[in-house]
């Protein structure tokens, strides 16, 4: 039945690598990178008896999963910062991934074998709101009132359309009436086919107890709306397929699934060391390395798993056939940057009924984004800024940390009015100025894509690439997770065809 | 600038009712019902000083605010069901009230108020699927493909129509082209204006690492689309103002809200005590009651506050005036009903990808409930069933309890195939037979609503009425809690005036 498309079929994933137990015993992998991706390839080899070394240059696991909480230090560049949040299970943030779709069955998979905690991430919420400098003279509309005021417009005049005949060569004279119907449930129509405002819209004041019906907020202007950049994407974003209900995180950090993929790796994970060249050798790679003591190392392997952000890669002494270095020069990266504050008073509650969710502005911050975790507690952490366009990214790297905090609460103002008095103990993050990571996502410009990305899904004789980039889910922990597979896979093929 | 229209504006509850402290000494006030609005109605009282007893039927606060887990009895008026779930925090469903929306700001402060923790639960989830044995030869279809199509179908018609000029009267030249490209963006359509199926409704094969591109979805049929039923609400429900994202529930239970108010209450309600008589006296009320031991026993009081359902309020001797009685006769309620189902495998989780949310069908049981709650446990409670339209409940209430499984079971496998094998352990709840509710909430006739509940919204001498049936948020806590409000408000003007 499945085949004849009569049952709904779960897409294709099929599980983690299912290697033959002992299938690697007596194989040396050095895995570079303890990111998702690298902590992923030495687990499924180390279950299979490959002998895995992980070379990892930061003093904790994850990379770019890093959930930043009070006493944690952030280290740019050219800045450091310190964060001074308050304790308490839900006073963090993620200041890389922080969602989870829920069809991103690998990491979902390892999170459910690990034991990982998940809540429900708010991602898309009526109640936050929409704030445009040019438009509607720069009031933050909420977000429920502009998403169904234009499927109320947009219904509004498909329907006359349709009562013109101006669509008759389209639509049958049997199926006219039918699509009337279902163009008023569309956009909640009034019987005549006229967009009055809706309940779904929102109401100026809301029905309650006794007397009080409620009373409907009036339509916005469209004409105003067209003028507005809300529709751009603003308002469907949450409908794409990697941001679409139910979205997940791990309760109490993203980070809770890099230290359960490190707590099973223990110490075959070297913190600390920092790799400095990568050689092949007649039957197998040496990985030279920098330990806490500026000693140096080297390692040799018979395969090397290769994780590093592609940016860091080129920096990396090595001797990788050309078209290799070509395809890691080919590649660039997202200059993200996150903004977090400590609020005392969870104020996007209490006066907003705002639990979770984004609101949207034309400003440089982009988005502010409201915890999912620690409802009703006294305190919270917003993130103050989401940007992830390169120019806007650039522009906010050059700030020193201070005037990035400074920035953000002038632009909170015009969501939150009020906004400077609630927040504080802000913490910035860009992503471009973080070592080992230099770029918060891979971005293959579409001719890369075609060239040079195909050739890094290859290996240079025994070394392997894997990590988000080598993914169609770029800035995906998913991507670094399959690629991680695919990588496994592909070594675990070499060494049955040599041992065979 | 609040005034001018330039700041959002929060909605106009200001808190529960501010009485003077000691306000109420002296005064006996008797509340009928230990559900949420008689204990609301009790609490505030209470704490200016009122006397307050409560006089319950049931041996559990809360009415109909009532969580099932492992142990519990079901009684309806010819059945007796015990409950088998295994244990467990997450081990239970609510068979009344399961959401607060985030805008409810009277029960949310209580939560706050009480510290009952809340978390998300899932209204709208993409996961999810849409059944109609009349549409697509019965294939359930994904909830994101059926939603997407939808817009992409509109927004392809209304963009000819534009191109053709259809809409020139409406349209000015200067915005037929930004007209155009917001329709684009809105339905997801390519560059020239034609719907192929987007990302937000899904692929064929999702997107992945190495050289998974992903293939897109053909889109469903448009014409096949609107035969369906689909369109006429189910796709719109979730944005309904009462159920749009955020939505809340109690962690562990809807009854974690009412056992917060009962323990605050303690022995100020009498459980096991049912009123069979209220009179009016020369200067307050006496209200008849028998208890546990069929004892029959009278209270009397300065005040009543009455908030047993209608239709229960009918059966009880009382002297209230003849306008009041037929008031009270004209309100009619909802025979919504129920069923939940332990699963030993979350196999909507593993299988499906649904955590949390809806599906629905044409058959009886109208929905499946995915718990927001235990994801990836091991077990969960599936909601089999939720019915709220007077015909099917009449239908399934007419069945034995396991007849209502089977049907349960039967349509499931529409949605689910294997479904029977997967589910057990079910339960049901016709509200219409449950003794002290006999309905679920009420549901006004539009001529009773302008005339008969204007009546109950005063009160007859002593006796004041609440109730969620005495708002316009019938069905929902937050009714209850703001009709006990008013009434509390009502009483304490009284005997300002007494007093003063």
């Amino acid at each position: 039945m499945a085949a004849m498309g009569l049952l709904p079929v779960p897409t294709a994933y099929a599980g983690p690598p299912d290697l033959a137990p002992y299938s690697g015993n007596g194989v040396r992998v050095v895995v570079l990178g303890a990111g998702i991706a690298g902590m992923t390839a030495a687990y499924e080899l180390s279950k299979a008896g490959y002998a895995c070394t992980v070379i990892e240059g930061r003093r904790r696991p994850g990379g770019r999963n890093w959930t930043i909480r009070g006493g944690d230090k952030v280290e740019e560049s050219d800045a450091v910062q310190r964060c001074s949040f308050d304790a308490g299970e839900h006073m963090y943030f993620n200041a890389g991934p922080a969602r989870i779709p829920h069809h991103h069955k690998a990491i979902l998979g390892y999170c459910k074998d690990f034991g990982v905690a998940l809540e429900v991430i708010v991602n898309d919420n009526r109640a936050t709101y929409l704030h445009g400098d040019g438009a509607f003279e720069g009031r933050p509309l909420p977000n429920r009132q502009v998403i169904h005021d234009s499927r109320g417009f947009v219904a509004e005049l498909l329907a006359k359309a349709i009562s013109r005949d101006a669509l008759a060569e389209d639509v049958s004279v049997e199926d006219k009436d039918r699509l009337l119907a279902f163009v008023r449930s569309f956009g909640a129509l009034t019987k005549d086919y006229s967009y009055k405002g809706s309940p779904r819209a929102g109401y100026e004041d809301p029905p309650g107890a006794g007397l009080s019906q409620g009373r409907l907020r009036e339509p916005l202007s469209f004409k105003e709306l067209l003028k507005s950049d809300f529709w751009e994407y603003k308002l469907y974003y949450s409908e794409r397929f990697e941001q679409a209900a139910t979205m997940l995180q791990p309760v109490g950090g993203m980070d809770r699934i890099a230290q359960a993929f490190a707590r099973r790796l223990g110490e075959t994970i070297k913190y600390d060391c920092v790799a400095k060249e990568i050689r092949k050798t007649g039957n197998g790679a040496t990985v030279i390395y920098q330990d806490g003591t500026s000693q140096k190392l080297s390692i040799e392997a018979d395969y090397v798993v290769c994780t590093i952000p592609l940016e860091v890669l080129a920096t990396i002494t090595n001797d990788l056939a050309p078209e290799f270095k070509s395809a890691i020069a080919a590649c660039d990266y997202v200059k993200a940057a996150k903004i977090a504050f400590q609020a005392d008073r969870r104020f996007w509650e209490e006066d907003h009924q705002i639990y979770g969710g984004i609101s949207w502005t034309n400003r440089d911050i982009t988005q502010i984004w409201y915890p999912s975790a620690g409802f009703h507690r006294d305190k919270g952490v917003l993130l103050g800024a989401y940007i992830w366009t390169n120019q806007i990214g650039e522009r906010f790297g050059r700030l020193t940390p201070e005037q990035r905090l400074e920035a953000a609460v002038i632009s909170g103002e015009n969501i939150h009015p009020g906004y400077r008095l609630q927040v504080s103990r802000g913490v910035s993050v860009c992503w471009h100025k973080i070592p080992y990571s230099q770029g918060a996502w891979a971005d293959w410009p579409p001719g890369a894509r075609n060239l040079s990305y195909h050739i890094l899904n290859r290996p240079d004789g025994p070394i392997h690439f894997a990590g988000e980039h080598l993914s169609y889910l770029t800035g995906w922990q998913e991507g670094a997770v399959l690629s991680a597979h695919a990588a496994v896979r592909a070594i675990n093929d070499r060494v049955k065809a040599r041992k065979g």
